[in-house]
């Protein structure tokens, strides 16, 4: 199998079970706390919010691995596993020694690795008797995956779709209401949270923050309804992490190991689920693999946020999670295209940056364009802009790798494709993208709010 | 491997040779004529519009495998195999007895099958020194196909998009800039045919006939270009076989073999793609399977069109193709959003369809997206407008069968998916799109224009 472009593998080798890394972590991240009473949320906290199975998964540091029930896997086998490809267009347009590869998740029948947890969460949702289900999207990634995992287990979903993607990004929209599910320019009139934004910003365009925090609403007041997350929290790396385990058993099969693992970073759900497998060796087996999450210069909570215990959502209805954040208020500048908006880091991820384990890399958009666009050529597939942040970090590290003349293996993932964000791609090749980064100073004023 | 939801090739499992069946068929099609002499073309006539490997391929009929260039085969890999895949979901949503599957096409980079031929083309002109290539495209599936191909074999490349889907479906167009080609929209004031047009009618929005008439005279025009087309002739089927040739394998390890071969008809490159090489064996060893090419009721040229030599492009400059066609100015209505709208079928297929070894099956849209819409809701994947009609075919079959109560193995090929024909599923979704079909006299009159 060596020296081939993709590394498949067949159904059997989806995995069984997904990687709880906490449970293998030296040292655990601080609890996620109940705002009311400060004190560590329990199982019953949380699924009053989520559905009970994924509640449990939340708090769970014991058990390493954690079965992936047959219905979820049946669903993943129409897509999974996933190929691994060796980038060999990429390492010669940049002429480097680095040996560079790419787990595309893009293959996915939504277009990115978002599915890997919606089945997971739609599927014990259905299990525990819950009917319906709420959610938010931002441009759409998350949204969509979660209304074909609805569609697969026959429930009703409600989606806040952040008003300005809602609008410019209508094509994202439809597909969602293509599998069946009703969205929702947020911020609505239907919620508290969202009537108090209209109220106070009558042109609201929206924020991914106001719209979970209608989304956890609607589920609290709604009979028989959960209310889902597509990324931050513990149990959604989870369900990621078949991405790498998947990973691991290709690069077996081409005969390499990563020196350096590469994810961009939202909330951090694809990160997390390509490199916490990988990471468990650096615990476990010595290895001394580098771990980098690419984040846009202008959303920078890795690079420029403070760790603190903040919300998930704008109005403070979510738990209180510790994390690198840049304000539970925090909206990225319109001006940035790429994604990736969310104001905070998952907590294991956070705490791996505290603790040197995990390198944050903040990426402007140009660059990123750039790198999506010498991908695009040199490899085919057209990225999402998300993904290019991971495309950009791994030609910054192939491009080091030849000035120090040594050969690196760089695995990254290829989180998803472009094909619904061509708008963007529209402003890039007309010139009309410019680069922002967060001064030092808006971070301070949007943690003061 | 039996009862799998997806059956995998791995890499050598890549055809090495395309499948010529003309060299099988027991009475060959009419010759392709020169215009002005009114003689059977020669390869040097087509040499001055297609490279030269091509012409000789297109009037091939006497090898029936010719080799695939290695050059060409090292790309196929960037996608193919692609997936055989057996539609248990969309099997239980109708309760059929039948066995469905599909040859998914629609993992390639650009979205589609199209890749198959393209990359074969831009090879060929790449080894002959061309260095210019010209195209048209309507909704841009063919166009981003040679952009990517082009660029893989470092060519310019200028597509004439029809207008009226360069103004509509602005995200093809970007995806071919992605690509590095130049797009320019149809009908133009850079040819001849071009400025007719626009001097005749002022506000026209294109068509595809024109197109190609546009592009076929840039390359006329301009030192070492040639023309690339991207279904309707014999070496575009040709290099199509691929699809074929892998389901045939896949077939085998499912364990089974088609009664039905299904695939959606625009030009014929598609379903010509799957069906040429399960048809050998009809020809061969007595099978007898069924083949049905699915068009759309607005632009039906196998069920209501008339078989006579006509030209390819609306000026004509293209040779005379013995065919079922509409006339070459025949333009479907707008309100059809199906894609497919090529005037004629190519000169293989018609020949079949004379002999009754193809049936041709007319298809209204409104059951085109219903089928769609499910085939998303049940198999995950958006489909194609186009492919739909193969997706249509294939439930008339499948509930026919479980109306008939006999178990029938249906392939049909789905050559891409829709992610980039949302605004279509949009107009479905919002109950605007309405049913046409083109009456008999319309058929008549463009005959006689």
């Amino acid at each position: 199998m060596k020296n081939q472009k993709r590394i498949f593998l067949s159904e059997k080798d989806i995995p069984t079970q997904w990687y709880n890394i906490v449970a293998d972590m030296p040292e655990k991240p601080l609890p996620i706390l109940n705002p009311k009473t400060k004190e560590s949320v329990t199982v019953d906290d949380l699924a009053v919010i989520f559905n009970r199975a994924c509640s449990e998964q939340e708090l769970n540091q014991t058990d390493a691995f954690i079965d992936i029930p047959e219905e979820v896997r049946e669903l993943y086998k129409y897509f999974r596993p996933t190929p691994l490809v060796r980038a060999y267009g990429l390492e010669k347009a940049l002429d480097t020694p680095a040996h560079i590869y790419f787990k595309n998740e893009s293959v996915s029948p939504i277009g990115s690795h978002k599915l890997n947890t919606a089945l997971a969460q739609a599927y014990y949702c259905k299990q525990e008797g819950v009917t319906n289900v709420t959610t938010e999207t931002g441009a759409g990634q998350w949204g969509a995956a979660l209304a074909y995992a609805a569609r697969a287990f026959d429930l009703e979903l409600a989606v806040y779709m952040v008003k300005l993607s809602y609008h410019q990004k209508p094509y994202r929209r439809s597909i969602m209401q293509t599998y069946g599910a009703q969205v929702i320019a947020s911020p609505s009139m239907s919620t508290r949270a969202g009537k108090d934004i209209i109220t106070a910003h009558p042109n609201h365009q929206g924020s991914l923050g106001t719209a979970v925090s209608e989304a956890i609403e609607l589920a609290l007041m709604t009979p028989n309804c959960k209310y889902a997350l597509g990324s931050v929290l513990n149990h959604v790396a989870l369900h990621q992490t078949v991405i790498g385990l998947e990973a691991e058993k290709q690069m077996e099969i081409a005969g390499e190991y990563p020196d350096i693992v590469i994810g961009c970073f939202g909330g951090g759900s694809n990160f997390s689920g390509i490199a916490f497998p990988f990471l468990r060796h650096n615990f476990k087996n010595g290895h001394k693999t580098r771990f980098i999450a690419a984040e846009p210069a202008s959303c920078p909570k890795l690079t420029k946020g403070v760790f603190k215990y903040d919300f998930a959502d704008e109005a403070g209805y979510s738990p209180l999670l510790p994390m690198y954040t840049l304000g539970h208020n925090f909206t990225p500048a319109n001006i940035h295209v790429g994604g990736l908006r969310y104001h905070g880091a998952g907590t294991i991820v956070s705490k791996f940056l505290q603790d040197g384990v995990v390198e944050g890399m903040d990426i402007k958009q140009l660059e990123t364009f750039e790198a999506a666009t010498l991908f695009a050529r040199v490899e085919g597939i057209v990225p999402a802009p998300e993904s290019s942040h991971a495309i950009a970090a791994t030609i910054r590290e192939a491009l080091r790798a030849k000035e120090e003349g040594v050969s690196k293996t760089i695995l990254f993932n290829l989180s998803g494709h472009g094909l619904l964000d061509m708008a963007a791609y529209d402003l890039y090749i007309a010139g009309d993208l410019v680069d922002y980064e967060l001064p030092a100073e808006e971070v301070r004023k949007s943690m003061e709010e």
